[in-house]
């Protein structure tokens, strides 16, 4: 092994959430399938949850849910740990508890040092310690690009569950992470980052979703977390699975360092532009300029959750939440209406 | 979309289980980390087991557990087929009953039709709905070359888990697939393979490892599944669990049509050689022809279960067996030792 230093980001073309399949190609293919559903399965593939729900018939729900990805950042500890808490997350993004993770790593012995793993697996398992879960095994193959993710199974007592389905008119919606992780890592590879922002950007993407213990006996009616199809993505697929509309105010989105101005530079990757046809239909841009347009399907990896709160409650929360989510912000509403979403 | 064949053997360099990193490293690295082991954890990855068990607090087990890879045959439908089954393999494996699937599937959209997803999925959903699981979600992404597999989950009464590390002393092993995927496959990709011994190769992969409900009150002190470091790397992972030698005898071992042949030409793959080297200081030959060696580690893809019964029951076991999975052989026994296997 030489110690010459390894760019992880300089190994793949696409990173993190930006290399999702489009969705809806994807989303066509499972209507086909039509897939059968047996009554355990309280959430499926359906509405485009985070994780299934099954029924353990004790009370309890099992989640569980996988996500993987290629590098995002340059080292591999910092690696290890955002791939975690993103697979953490949806765990979370249902109310849960993570309790056990399994490792799905492709690794590409040809071109990195097998020694890597270890600080990527140990950046790992201390996002999946200090979350409560345990490692319980996992899958390696060898492969072209290094890509790592985790299967986490977590549990909910059934009537704590928040699902994509469960909003209300009138809810407003929070978002609990600053948003920008997309044109950061795109801006990463083409060493157009400052320092200071890739770190901003690791310290947000590392940090679990951990909320339901600051929210007391506040309520959430549902919840998602934003990942690879942004914040209009997801967005879309809660008004999607609730039947409502939601109004999002533009210029209250919390935002990373530097997103926007790499944004301005028209910093943009693939997954941009697929995750605006995936909305296209769904989405209507009052007067919002054109980087803020971006930055609204601007892919996140570990990015936060978004919860539908009945609004006498959302201030509350969002106070409760700032304590360990400084960038919290009520970010706009939802209402009757077709499912789609208006930015203002 | 053009309608040329496409032979998805050749849009990858290694297939199928074949394609799994070197466990010896693998270990190594696993051993460095010292992972936590919660107790509710009663099975992790420290036995090198299938699966791991998470005590579910009512007297059942959780079953975790997921795979992957690269494709091994041709046929869109075939290979989702194949990767279903081997996925759903290891909570077999386990004594359980899997229940829930997630898929794990990185597509090259640069090569291959998006249209391909469809015949891809219906074969992997005929093996999960055919196993009396469902299919919960998943994650994809786009990549180099196509890959899939799933996570699934399943549960067992405690009393009823098998594990790596319940074998006795005595114990009969009993193989319920024959061998030889790893060779034929290596064939087929380089155009040596009979279309008839990779159909004979295909349906043996496709099946499922479902043998509880033939076994009726016999019971089973441990069980693996024999894939990537085939029959040698997982009869050596009983061993070391369970702490005893294993005695088998090689000419009773069952064998794929072509198999054979295909050793014998000496058809060969990496992890041929890496499996040899993972096992080397845990085998002992005596007077074996040089294909019969390979194939002791052969790396099977959805192989068949060794299972270790009471060698009382060993012969009423095998012909229960053998109604459904006629190549179930009895390939030799268990005794007091260090961990390792002679062939004789």
């Amino acid at each position: 092994m030489d110690h010459l230093p390894i760019r992880l980001t300089e190994t793949v073309k696409k990173g993190g959430c930006a290399a999702k399949l489009p969705a809806g190609q994807l989303r066509q293919v499972l209507q086909n399938l039509a897939i059968p559903k047996p009554e355990a399965l309280a959430v499926g593939s359906e509405t485009m949850d985070d994780a299934c729900l099954w029924d353990l018939g004790d009370g309890r729900y099992m989640i569980q849910t996988l996500d993987f990805f290629t590098p995002i950042v340059d080292d591999a500890r910092s690696f290890g740990a955002i791939a975690a808490a993103n697979a953490l997350s949806d765990v979370y993004a249902m109310g849960g508890e993570p309790k056990v993770a399994l490792t799905i790593l492709a690794f590409p012995t040809a071109h990195l040092p097998l020694e890597l793993l270890e600080p990527l697996m140990e950046g790992a398992l201390e996002r999946i310690t200090a979350a409560g879960a345990c490692l319980g095994g996992g899958h390696s193959i060898d492969d072209e690009t290094l890509k790592l993710g985790f299967s986490v199974t977590g549990f909910v007592k059934k009537e704590d569950a928040w699902t994509n389905a469960g909003a209300k008119v009138g809810d407003a919606l929070i978002l609990t992470k600053a948003l920008g992780t997309g044109t950061l890592m795109s801006a990463l590879k083409s060493k157009k980052a400052t320092p200071e922002w890739i770190d901003a950007a690791i310290a947000s993407m590392t940090q679990l979703n951990q909320v339901r213990d600051l929210l007391g006996s506040y309520r959430v009616h549902a919840a998602t977390d934003i990942t690879g199809f942004g914040l209009a993505g997801h967005c879309v697929q809660i008004c999607r699975a609730s039947q409502l509309k939601a109004q999002i105010t533009t210029r209250s989105l919390p935002l990373l360092p530097g997103a926007l101005e790499c944004l301005e530079q028209n910093i943009l990757n693939k997954a941009h532009h697929s995750n605006a046809a995936y909305v296209a239909e769904n989405v209507v841009y009052h007067d919002i300029p054109i980087p803020l347009k971006w930055l609204t399907v601007d892919p996140q990896t570990s990015g936060g959750l978004l919860l539908c709160v009945p609004k006498e409650s959302a201030e509350a929360v969002v106070q409760l939440l700032q304590k360990r989510f400084p960038m919290t912000a009520r970010i706009g509403f939802l209402m009757a209406g077709d499912a789609s979403i208006e930015f203002v």
